[in-house]
């Protein structure tokens, strides 16, 4: 009512990926969305900055963070685009550098995904 | 001793994947291992049939089994392979047809390298 602001509500993100996997066959579309991210993590070098960030303190990790992977600092940042457009991280700019955290949900879908149904 | 034969063990198979992906950064050798798991599920064909399979009454099914996804049954054995190859499914072969079902430990593997730390 009145000037008061809503209380911030807990995130209820839309879940990203499916169901459990043997639970029932996936649909087509389940499947092309779901296939999606695990194409992202397909690769060994974005499996790693991927546990880089998800572990880093706080949650989040700019490239300034990231410890050798391998490869040049371009080539890591294209390969946090693609997690990030995969909807594995989100980013935000503060001041010179990008922060790239874990999407809302997403270790807590795929997990479901694979956890075993009744 | 004697001649008993042992009692068959619960099978502990070898975690096939990693820690939780939020717990440290994966080692180089993680990394490789369970990045080839992600590669095979990053298709849409695959991941329909590893569901299919991991759906499928009594756990395992055969290309006879595979309802409709859209290619040829050579195209289905194909992607079963790449699957078993990745340490997804194994195979048995039983008369004209193989069975594929999901490898032991497989699901709660993944569910666990996706499930939040403390």
């Amino acid at each position: 009512m009145s000037n008061a602001k809503a209380l911030p509500l807990i995130e209820t993100d839309v879940t990203p990926c499916c169901p459990p996997l043997d639970e029932r066959p996936l649909t087509p579309e389940e499947a092309e969305r779901t296939a999606v991210m695990f194409k992202a993590l397909g690769d060994p070098v974005r499996l790693r900055l991927f546990s880089q960030i998800a572990s880093h303190a706080g949650g989040e990790a700019c490239v300034c963070d990231i410890s050798d992977v391998g490869v040049s600092q371009p080539t890591v940042s294209h390969h946090l685009k693609k997690l990030r457009e995969a909807g594995l991280l989100t980013s935000e700019r503060r001041g010179t550098w990008v922060y790239y955290r874990v999407a809302p949900s997403v270790m807590a879908s795929i997990a479901r995904s694979f956890s075993v149904s009744g």
